[in-house]
């Protein structure tokens, strides 16, 4: 990993994690937010996270793979249902849609595809959109133009944490610096 | 979705769904099984298939993507750690292990990526592989050479759903046809 001089130490609730920097395509060193692998560091996310879901937002949507541990226990905590977009097409999906997105972990776009029934599910609902790390804002812009072609609405962009400077607002419990030194 | 007709109902715990059908492949129709979007139906499963993992087990190890938050209940609820291996290289990943494996639901090789560090954390452990439904049992396989090459030792096999004839003994709550009319 890092060297300790480049740790960053974050803290939710009672859980603390030294997060590793780690070189991301050419953002230069990035702190490496895990919450796959870490229940316990997921469960403090997502009950920290609780009051940060805007006001009358029916379901969540979130997109594979950092998140989807997250989303899942936030949907289970809240009582809200939850879709998750993938990064991969799979055969058994119908009438997917489709969002490109820049990738800034591979430095390369990247396509977003939403099943067609689990796009049903967002049609006429206020959709909170979820994520581990909002940074430029740029999945969660693919994922917000998911909920307007199916139909539904934008109540709010909520995440663990803010890296850098989205275009969009984020309910975010805490920033992250978005490079290091 | 598929016909009612093709449809087949299963139960864990209190929960019950009706999985579609879906073509994948060359299997034809088989029945899909998904947790993704699902939390009821992931946790009743996680419940259930606690008294699956083998004793004397100290960690659990799955890949994503639909095993991802049953393995993190399962994780959660039997204070067991996990770890997740990938289907995707990333660029912050440090000596990661790769291992190949048929693909059924994409009918081509797929590799599976597991980072360097999460590999140790396998060192000298009792591991259990834990999936949503183990089918041939090529993933699972490839899942244990990760333990093995870990220098850790497989202690069992668990799935929510058992689909066929995997190749090596499986805990499972449930079979599923592998093939449908």
């Amino acid at each position: 990993m890092s060297a300790p001089a480049s740790a960053l130490t974050v803290r939710i609730g009672d859980v603390e994690r030294t997060l590793p920097t780690v070189r991301a395509g050419n953002l230069g060193r990035v702190p490496l937010v895990e919450f796959i692998g870490d229940p316990e560091f997921t469960n403090a996310a997502a009950q920290a996270m609780l009051p940060l879901i805007p006001e009358g937002t029916d379901i969540l949507l979130t997109v594979v793979t950092n998140a989807l541990p997250l989303t899942h226990e936030l949907s289970d905590r809240s009582g809200l249902p939850y879709v998750c977009a993938r990064k991969k097409r799979r055969t058994y999906m119908q009438a997917p849609l489709i969002q490109d997105v820049p990738s800034l972990s591979l430095g390369v776009a990247e396509t977003l595809w939403l099943d067609g029934p689990h796009a049903e599910r967002l049609r006429g609902k206020r959709v909170a959109i979820v994520q581990d790390v909002i940074a430029s804002g740029g999945t969660a812009q693919a994922l917000a133009r998911f909920v307007v072609q199916s139909g539904g609405t934008v109540s709010g962009y909520l995440a663990a944490f803010r890296q850098g400077q989205p275009v969009m607002p984020v309910a975010a419990l805490q920033n992250l610096p978005g490079r290091l030194p």
